[in-house]
């Protein structure tokens, strides 16, 4: 009986899907969106067709971020085999801590982790995948910290001198998060210059290591990116990778010890799919994170126990994420995956060509990923630049255009300031499914939106 | 196309999950296992019916965790109201940091978070859905630092004095991974005395504090365990309030200021879905990890941002794990998940006696939980109690059997030693649908097992 209740709602969960939504969110008020949803949660259950409505209304008024027009984020789109992985993991609901419980999922996590470090140029290593992108940085961070100082296990931060971590201006936040958490304090994390696209510059990298040093820090770590979270800059990794040489720091990201690489973005695998990589082949991960639980890890067990890799995570339980990547790939394939992301370029350039053709389209840069930021400048504005409140009047400018097509629901991108650049637009393209007409669909909203601007 | 082989996927999936297995695993060595598996990842995608046989290889290999003789973990057993939650997350795909992006969820998460404070005995206070207990924990050790010493965001642990966390001898080693991950060091976290079911003396906490301050440490935590992962054992909160209470410390699972609750344990939601609750209403999870990223919560957005939740977490993208727990909670009712847990100790209840009525099973202490703790003696063992070898060969017996039961695949429990006893089983009965003839199975099989040793 229940049972058969659940046959119609995973039916009534799959239709959702294919319905032909024809707009990204149905905006609603938080007020008056929790009274249309009912949420509160009662005494006595609820017969089948109310909890068919439910999923209806839950699916209904939800954001539709596999919508083409959804730009909003680092994830887009949807691939059917991914999201049939998902369904797959969430059926046969297992955690990923030891052989015995989900002896595929150990050993297919191994093999795409391998793949995922041969394609980084890594012949051997290890890792783990992780629950999202800045939870493999903080992976990154305790590692490198017990390389340079194994007591810290033991001891705490208290036998270690205070430390230094280095990254960009334009580094995800994680960076800030990880050393918070971690306790070596967001002053202990140096931010090193950048220059107009967003890229570390290396020289002003040497100089702040320098400084920190003159500060009694004792430097340890440096964060470098490829694919910053606004401008989708590349730090330039060799000659940063040659200071953290020349210096004998930890790099993450790049060719020297660590890379977080999160297949929930680009590669399309859905929330949650985040791996971090170590070039290192000594049980870094282990030796760092283990607490040789007996209960889960007896070493008296009839398998051979390195297969377990509960004592290489943070977490006890840990959700099997390797499935749809690996479902993906193999219907795919390295080339078919290679593919979108060509796909995914070459619509980058075609909406900054089309940006380019259009009045009122102010590019930041020219993109060195599939971010595209720009200002959009509205007709009253244009032709202001050297009045003295240009600045301040093109700062409301997103916030009211994103307003705007949030309550008409018709696309999503974001805005944001940064450092000295007023609010502008940052488009994500990424999603394979994109066509031309969404790309100019965008472009032509935009101006709709903003035209009384 | 590519939709119509998925949903050929979606439905396999969901046979898979319906399909009457009859064994619990199907056991096969790694390297047997691989190459079954064939997981090599290439450079060209595979047709439709070879991604169809290897869903069914997955499947067939994986455990089947919700089969009614698994009792091998604290999660067991499905809901299918919750399972279609988990479906139509999957499906929709999003990130739980702003209202923007999942404006459903974080109305959803807050009501359901409402919910269980309310279970807790709290009228207002604060929280966020975490990827696992673990990191539930993490949290609260993380918040109760920053409570004590706010300065530790931004200066790390040198500008701290050495700090003492406290929890019993048989907590979960989430403790263990907190303090290491956190920079205070497993040597200051504190082992508290239990009795003999497994519960801590709380005049041994009291003592355990004044020899840490003895020793120049600051406590800041103490860590209290509602069920043990091992006995299912429960602190006793009130005497443990008290301590705290006129120390000033931070008190983690009670009363006092913070409790992690994983409704993908016994509340059958699937993995992962872990709440840490607070009783806090300053805002300190907001303060504690807040890193103000412009890109994700500009504060010139059009609508409430103190409903973006982003800061709140240390993880930026942030699995959604509310909707599965809420659906099932309208399914079937506070009612409905009483009773479940109601049946569970009366199914307990059932096997204790069981067990009580044959030869050769030993309990260790009366169940205190759903965790049944015991030692299988077998013929050869029985009436040796005094035999100097005993203990010795008691302690083999455990892995024998487990090594059969999951070479032939007719059910899993674990085993493990504790303190000074060697190898027992524990068995975890959990899924409500389990029925009273899974439960003499199990001990038939038992004996059948270890008939021979």
């Amino acid at each position: 009986m229940e049972v058969h209740t659940t046959q119609c709602c995973i039916l009534m969960g799959c239709l959702c899907l294919f319905y032909p939504w024809s707009q990204v969110c149905e905006w609603r008020e938080p007020e008056e969106l929790a009274a249309l949803l009912d949420l509160e949660l009662r005494e006595n259950g609820e017969p089948q067709h109310q909890l068919l409505q439910r999923i209806r209304d839950v699916a209904k008024y939800s954001v539709k971020t596999n919508h083409p027009r959804f730009f909003n984020q680092l994830f887009a789109g949807v691939d059917y085999h991914a999201l049939t992985g998902r369904f797959l993991t969430e059926a046969l609901n297992t955690s990923q801590y030891t052989y015995e419980v989900a002896p595929v999922f150990v050993l297919m996590e191994d093999e795409v982790l391998s793949k995922l470090r041969s394609l980084v140029g890594w012949a051997e290593g290890d890792g783990i995948f992780c629950p999202g992108g800045t939870m493999s940085n903080m992976y990154a961070m305790n590692v490198a910290r017990y390389r340079a100082f194994p007591e810290v296990k033991l001891k705490g931060m208290w036998s270690l001198p205070r430390l230094a971590v280095f990254t960009s201006q334009q580094s995800h936040y994680s960076v800030m998060k990880a050393a918070a958490f971690q306790g070596i304090g967001t002053e202990n994390v140096f931010k090193v210059k950048v220059d107009d696209r967003g890229c570390m510059i290396p020289e002003d990298l040497g100089e702040t290591i320098e400084l920190a040093k003159s500060q009694g820090a004792v430097p340890f770590f440096v964060h470098a990116t490829s694919g910053t979270t606004v401008q989708g800059a590349f730090d330039p990794l060799e000659p940063i990778a040659d200071i953290c040489d020349r210096q004998g720091l930890w790099m993450h990201v790049d060719v020297t010890d660590s890379v977080t690489w999160n297949p929930h973005k680009m590669m399309l695998t859905g929330l949650q799919c985040s791996a971090i990589l170590l070039k290192d082949t000594t049980h870094l991960l282990k030796h760092c994170h283990s607490a040789d639980a007996k209960y889960l890890f007896q070493q008296d067990k009839f398998y051979d126990t390195s297969l377990d890799t509960g004592d290489k995570s943070i977490q006890c339980g840990r959700k099997v994420d390797c499935l749809k990547l690996w479902l993906m790939w193999k219907a795919v394939g390295s080339k078919g995956l290679e593919e979108r992301v060509d796909r995914a370029f070459t619509h980058t350039r075609y909406l900054v060509e089309e940006m380019k053709r259009r009045e009122g389209f102010e590019l930041i840069g020219k993109p060195l990923f599939v971010n595209v930021c720009f200002w959009f400048i509205p007709p009253s504005l244009r032709g202001k630049e050297n009045s003295p409140d240009y600045n301040d009047r093109l700062s409301k400018v997103a916030p009211v255009i994103k307003e705007r097509m949030m309550k008409q629901g018709t696309m999503m991108l974001g805005y944001q300031p940064q450092g000295g650049r007023v609010n502008f637009f940052r488009m994500i393209v990424i999603s394979p499914q994109l066509s031309h007409q969404d790309m100019t669909f965008c472009l032509n909203e935009i101006e709709r939106l903003g035209s009384d601007l």
